[in-house]
C-alpha cells in the first residue's frame, strides 16, 4: 500500500463512510446478527433498528416512517417506483422522462417500451434546463408516470420537482423523483408534499454501500418488485440487510445535522475551486453556473485536452476525480448527459466531474488547485507538439 | 441488555458472521470506500476485491468465477434465475417447480402465472420426497425450466439435483436450483457439472446480510433483472457492495475450510439432540429422518402442543429457534411446507426447527436438553388441566 495521502472528490460517485455510520453497524455484523423475523428476543432487537432506521430517514424528508421502503440501492429503487407507477395505472399507457436520467432509470424505461409502452424522453437545452412547453405538450390522460430527476448526477443541476409534480397530477400521472444524488446533500422543498416517489441511496451521504430506499406517498397501491417474504410490510422480499439499514439511519440523521454546512463550508470550497480554476486555466467552462445546482459539484469542460489523460495524472498526485458517472466507467463514449443537453462530441471530450463534501477541507482544495492548472497546461502541450 | 447467554439454534434463519469475514469488510467501510467503476488507484483496489470474492465463491462451487454474478440476495437471486431462464427460452410457456420451495421462488411462480405461463407445482409425500412419475409425466417440450431447491429450508431434506437437472435437459429445459440452504454447509454432488443456475445467500453460511449471488452456467443468455449501470459485466446494475462482496468472499472461504466439520461436529450434535429428545420427550416425530438431510437440521413434530407456547418459554430461557422458516413469521398459518407434504393443520401446530452451526457446542446442546423436555411437559400439562 502506498502511503501517499489521498484527495477524494468524487463524492457524487460514492461517499466516504462516516465512522459514526460505521459504528451502529457494527454490533449488527457482531452479536446481534438474529433475523429480524425471528420469534425470540434478539430477533426483536433487529427489528427495532430497523423501525429506528425508518424514523431516521423519515425525518429527513419530513414523512411518515411507514412510507419508506428499504432497498438494495439506488437503483433496485428506481425500477421499483417505475414498476409500481406501471402496476398502479394499468390502463395507461404513456410515461414521461428526461434524457439526462440515470442509467437505472433510461433503461427501465427501453424496457418498458418492448412491452407496448409509449416513453417522451425531454431534452434539455446547454444550460440543463428542460423545454417546459415540450413536457407541457407530452403530458396527457395516458400519461401513467412523469419520472424527473432532483439533481443530475454529472452537472448537479437541479430540476423544479415540485412544479413539475404538481404539474404531472393535474393530468393524473404519478410523480417520480430520483433524488439519489439530491438527498442528504439539500432540503428539496416541496418534495414531501409533492412528489409520489422518491429514491436515495445510502452511500451517497456518507452511508454503507449496498442499501437504499424508496419513498412511496400514502395510498398509492403497491406490490413488491422483488417478490417472496413478507417483509417491508409485503412491500420487499428478502432477509433485511440489518446492518446495512442501521447504517442508513445514522447516515441520514448525521446528513440532517450537516445540512446546514453544505452551504457555509461544502459550496464555499466549490465556489473557490470555480473561480480559482477558472482564473487560472484559459477555456474552462462551468456547466449550469447560472442554474441551480448541488453545492457540491463542479462539472467543467475544459477547452482541447481530453478528460482521461487529466484524470490520470491526477491520480498520480493521489487526487480522485472522474469525467462523469461512474456508472460508464471504462467506456470511451462521452458523457451522454452532455450529449443530451446538445454538447457536441468534440466539446464533451474535455468534461470533468469534481464533487466534494463535508469532510474535504480548504487545505485538499488549495492541493487540488495547485495540481490541476499545470496537469492540463501539460496536457494541452503535448497535444501541440503531437500536432 | 440483559447479560443472559444466547443459544443460537436457528442458522436456517440466519448465522451469526465469523469474526474473520467483519475483518475483510472493515476497510471497506473504513478507508477503502471508493466505488469501483472510479478511474483512479482506490477504486482498483475496491475493484480488485470483487474479483478475489468472485475467486473464493466459484472456488467453493468449483466453476470459473465470471459464472458468479453478485445480488442483495437470496430473494433476487431466486427470481433473477427464473427472469433469465423466461428470457433464454421465450417461446416456451410452461415451468415446473415444487410446493416446498421457498416463497422467493414461489411467489415469482405465481408472478409469471399472471404473464401466460403454465407452472406444475409437484407434490411430495410425507418423507419430504417428490413423485418422480408426475416429475417426468409433467417434463415436455414447451418447459423452458424446472426450479428445485437443493435442500428445503424447514425440513432440510435434500433433492437429488444432479439426476433431476439431467432429466430436465433431456427435455431441453433449464434446471435452476434455490441452494441456499445447503451451499456453505454441504458440497452438493454433481452441482457443478449439471446445474444451470445456482442460488445462494451469504448470511445463510456466515457472511453478512444483503448480499448473495447467483451461478450462471457459461453460454446462457442473459440479461440483467436490475436494469441500469454496466456493473456485474453488465448483468446486474448497481453500484457494488463492496463490504458485501468482500464478506461473501471470505464466508465461501470458510464453508469451504469448515466444510468437513459439518459432519464430524455440527452433524453429532444434531443426532445426539435428535436422540436425546426423542428418548425424553413422547409423541416426537423426526421429519425426514431416513432422507438424506442437511447435517444441521433437526425438524420435528411434537404431539398435543403448539410450537409458539414452546418457543415462547425458550426464549425466557435465551434459547433461539423456530416454528418454521422466518420468511412467514408473525403469520398463524402452520408451515406450507408440511401442509405440501401432506400433513393436516393439527400436526402441524407442533412443528419446530432447530438448525446448528460449528459455533453451536456441545454444552450449549446439554443446555438445550435440559430444559426442552420439561418445557414440553409443562405445555402440555397447560393443555390437558384447559380442557
Amino acid at each position: 500500500m502506498s502511503s501517499q495521502k489521498i484527495i477524494y472528490i468524487d463524492n457524487n460517485a460514492t461517499t466516504p463512510v462516516d465512522s459514526e455510520v460505521r459504528e451502529v453497524m457494527l454490533p449488527f455484523l457482531g452479536t446481534q446478527y438474529a433475523n429480524p423475523s425471528g420469534p425470540y428476543g434478539p430477533a426483536r432487537a433487529a427489528s427495532r433498528i430497523l423501525h429506528q432506521s425508518r424514523e431516521q430517514v423519515a425525518a429527513l424528508f419530513g414523512v411518515a416512517p411507514d412510507t419508506i421502503l428499504f432497498t438494495s440501492g439506488g437503483t433496485e429503487s428506481n425500477n421499483t417506483a417505475i414498476h409500481i407507477a406501471m402496476r398502479a395505472a394499468p390502463h395507461k399507457c404513456h410515461v414521461i422522462t428526461t434524457r439526462v436520467e440515470h442509467p437505472s432509470v433510461l433503461k427501465y424505461m427501453n424496457y418498458i417500451e418492448t412491452i407496448g409502452y409509449r416513453v417522451t424522453y425531454l431534452t434539455l437545452n446547454k444550460d440543463g434546463v428542460l423545454d417546459e412547453d415540450e413536457f407541457k405538450n407530452a403530458l396527457n390522460k395516458e400519461t401513467a408516470l412523469v419520472s424527473i430527476m432532483t439533481a443530475n448526477n454529472e452537472t448537479g443541476i437541479l430540476f423544479p420537482i415540485e412544479r413539475y409534480s404538481l404539474l404531472s397530477h393535474k393530468y393524473g400521472a404519478l410523480f417520480h423523483t430520483d433524488a439519489i444524488q439530491a438527498i442528504g446533500k439539500i432540503s428539496v422543498p416541496g418534495i414531501e408534499s409533492s412528489v409520489d416517489f422518491i429514491s436515495f441511496s445510502g452511500h451517497k451521504f456518507h452511508g454503507p454501500k449496498g442499501i437504499g430506499g424508496l419513498y412511496i406517498r400514502k395510498g398509492i397501491k403497491t406490490g413488491p418488485y422483488l417478490l417472496g417474504g413478507d417483509q417491508e410490510q409485503g412491500r420487499r422480499a428478502g432477509t433485511e440487510n440489518v446492518p446495512g439499514i442501521a447504517g442508513l439511519g445514522k447516515a441520514a440523521e448525521l446528513a440532517q445535522k450537516h445540512q446546514p454546512f453544505m452551504k457555509s463550508k461544502v459550496q464555499k470550497i466549490r465556489d473557490t475551486f470555480e473561480e480559482e480554476v477558472y482564473e487560472q486555466i484559459n477555456g474552462t467552462h462551468i456547466i449550469g453556473k447560472d442554474q441551480h445546482r448541488l453545492p457540491n459539484t463542479s462539472f467543467i469542460i475544459f477547452d482541447d485536452i481530453e478528460s482521461d489523460a487529466v484524470l490520470a495524472l491526477m491520480d498520480i498526485e493521489g487526487i480522485c476525480c472522474s469525467s462523469g458517472s461512474a456508472c460508464s466507467s471504462g467506456s470511451a463514449e462521452p458523457s451522454y448527459v452532455l450529449s443530451a443537453m446538445g454538447y457536441s462530441k468534440v466539446e464533451s471530450k474535455g468534461a470533468m466531474r469534481f464533487s466534494f463534501s463535508r469532510f474535504n477541507t480548504t487545505e485538499e482544495i488549495q492541493v487540488v488547485i495547485h495540481h490541476l492548472p499545470s496537469i492540463i497546461k501539460k496536457i494541452k502541450g503535448y497535444a501541440k507538439s503531437s500536432n
